[in-house]
């Protein structure tokens, strides 16, 4: 009898219960992610401990392990969904234009436009493009990238290794450059201030550059790099 | 008479006794700093805790702060070490040569090729110039170098924070990609390798880039980047 009442209560509070459960379960998954996103943006996956994580998250130290294995893990998730996320608005952005040059000028003016706005983002965007095999992380975006555009006669590059490198460390360069601005009390800034130098409209300057490396002229670039921007659908639970 | 032998024993002893406490002490500091170098290049001044530098260099905890203040101290002085070696190499290279072009040809071809034979301080020389003011770390003697060659007209930039911020960035990029290439088992090499990239000469393809960048012509900067390399005293007590 015990035992029928045990299970008429699992079946009664089953379909109520169940769902509570997968919930809680997966606030619980997305408070660890952003409370590792923030640390690790800001130090790298060595430099954060599992209990910083679990405590930045206010779960408890074991439960952690209900839902990542170890660091690496977890670490490696958010790399999947910092990709993912920008690996849609890329594909978003392919899907709506033709031209290889506009292409990359949009996912360049997005990706720096986007560190300034949100430096979690951008710092854990350098750091996965650093520290991952260079070739799986964001590199594999602006490989395809690159590669379109050469196959379609708009990039023409005696050595595309060397290209590929320089837009990439560009591209990094100038995200970099964003954030260091981007502070009030910022001493790049005064310093770039003090150089004379142009701090507007860095994102457009950005894809010019990216442009002119694989070899359209300093006219065409610009132009391109000025077409209006697209609009870009953003899907980012994390952010 | 008490007094007196003191002082005598003091005066026979001191001569040979101050020396060994000061070599011991300058001792322990290398020794701080060199495992403060190694764990910091893998993690970032952030991702290393005080005793495990201690613990590395095996040294009693509590004399770390004998030698530095705080994490913060140790970390900026290794910076100032690796720059400052970095800048009497710069400086070596300069005195010793003519045109702005190779000037800067010579500096990056020594740091990507350095990079490649020594990883703790490419990754060191990547870190410091990514976190620390972009303008008080490596990039100083990049923005002077390229300053003289703007004073010289052998550069033509029309957007001088873009050209820095690409030149910056393709050295870093082929820092890193040196790094990535350099272990027997890497993987970014057999991507790089499956997709026909060629993995020769990157030090004088990297200065290549660069001067192109800063408005030589592609045949100019690979005559440039291929000149006999002068030979560069290098004064590094920490690698």
């Amino acid at each position: 009898m015990s035992q029928t009442k045990t299970g008429s209560a699992a079946t009664t509070e089953a379909p109520a219960k169940e769902p509570r459960g997968a919930r809680r379960k997966r606030e619980t998954r997305q408070r660890l992610m952003k409370a590792a996103l923030e640390l690790m943006a800001a130090r790298g996956m060595d430099g954060v401990a599992i209990n910083e994580i679990t405590e930045a998250a206010d779960v408890g130290f074991g439960s952690f392990y209900n839902h990542f294995d170890s660091k690496e893990a977890i670490h490696a998730e958010l790399m999947r969904e910092v990709l993912n996320s920008f690996g849609e608005t890329m594909d978003h952005i392919s899907n709506n234009l033709e031209d290889p040059a506009e292409i990359l000028s949009t996912a360049v003016r997005y990706a720096v436009q986007r560190s300034a706005d949100n430096p979690v983002w951008g710092r854990f965007l350098i750091q996965t493009a650093l520290s991952a095999d260079i070739l799986s992380g964001l590199g594999q975006y602006m490989l395809r990238d690159i590669q379109r555009g050469i196959a379609s006669g708009r990039f023409k590059l005696k050595d595309p290794l060397m290209a590929f490198t320089s837009v990439g460390g560009t591209v990094i360069g100038a995200l970099t450059a964003q954030m260091e601005f981007a502070p009030a009390d910022s001493t790049a800034k005064k310093v770039a201030q003090q150089l004379g130098l142009n701090l507007e409209n860095i994102p457009e300057r950005t894809a010019s550059t990216v442009l002119q490396i694989l070899g359209l002229t300093n006219e065409q670039a610009d132009e391109v790099a000025h077409r209006p921007l697209p609009p870009v659908e953003l899907r980012d639970s994390l952010f």
